[in-house]
């Protein structure tokens, strides 16, 4: 466990959709027969309120999607600004012909008790998710949905069912991928008032 | 046809996905015998590359989904920080028991020839979708399938295939939104380099 692990607290599951809300791009790890691993999706959503739920597309070819295929469980993680490197890593190469890549992004794991999945340090936020078969959607569109079964958050900058941003050290800011190595971080908190 | 429509211009549809990858609140709108209405949605993603495909989640109570089911057809479109008051009104308001609510919010239509869609003035982007039905996840998870027929942008912020948030007017920027009338516009931009 690492240092900053110590600001790590659970997210009400009732609130746990509010860490996708503003839809950034997501780590997605998953763990069968010893092998971790993790790879980097811009196609990932909230679904529902509650019980919680989400959606993200897995490519055919992507090693992580057979390790969920075979285990039904994933991780859902918001990486931040300081992990952009990380990110890219995990999501342009494939432990298929690149077994090194875990390695090289610089990938630390850690574990959350009650849950066998690999967790990635130095995020934001984490969801431990349990996949709800649908082979139609995983078949034809490649869209897998989850319940979310556990929800943490670095509560520097999520905390009480909030992100906090504008108060956190400006890395912890989340990531929105667009093409070719552009990500924008996350900006200025906008308030509409009734 | 407001004076900043000249800057609309239309978006190769194998890079249509990239207006919305990062992930921004959009905007749902649809028509159907006479009636066209307007609503806000967090829970929009892409789908697939070629042909373009995205998923958006409509709940059952509104007054946008029912004229998707009858007409097969939604336009979504990217709303801006200059919009944040009109996505907040239409996002918590629904047309079926508030009838003022698209004129309060201040909701200027144009239309874009060989459509037959409304679509919402100001925004940054719009895309033209064709319903693909799936009435399991429509039924099951509110979750709708579309394909991208028709796609466009103001120039001003989206060009060549790709945003221009940190070189276009900072009121342009595309909003995120969290809960309670809290948003984060878009920040930074952010590159990894191989």
């Amino acid at each position: 466990m690492s240092a900053s692990n110590a600001s790590i607290l659970p997210v009400e599951l009732s609130k746990s959709y509010r860490l996708l809300n503003h839809g950034p791009t997501v780590l997605v790890s998953a763990r069968h027969g010893g092998v971790d691993n993790v790879m980097a999706a811009a196609w990932a959503c909230a679904l529902d309120f509650a019980p919680p739920k989400l959606s993200v597309v897995l490519d055919k070819s992507t090693r992580t999607r057979q390790l969920v295929d075979r285990s039904g469980w994933f991780a859902i993680q918001v990486p931040t600004l300081k992990q952009a490197r990380l990110v890219h890593e995990v999501g342009t190469h494939s432990a298929v012909d690149d077994p090194g890549k875990l390695e090289r992004a610089g990938v630390a794991w850690f574990e959350q008790p009650g849950f066998d999945l690999p967790f990635v340090a130095g995020c934001s936020a984490w969801m431990a998710c349990r996949l709800i078969p649908e082979p139609h959607n995983q078949n034809t569109y490649d869209l897998y949905i989850a319940e979310i079964v556990g929800a943490w958050a670095d509560s520097r900058v999520f905390r009480d069912g909030h992100w906090r941003f504008e108060h956190a050290p400006s890395d912890l800011r989340s990531l929105h991928y667009v093409a070719g190595g552009h990500f924008y971080a996350i900006g200025d908190a906008v308030d509409v008032t009734p």
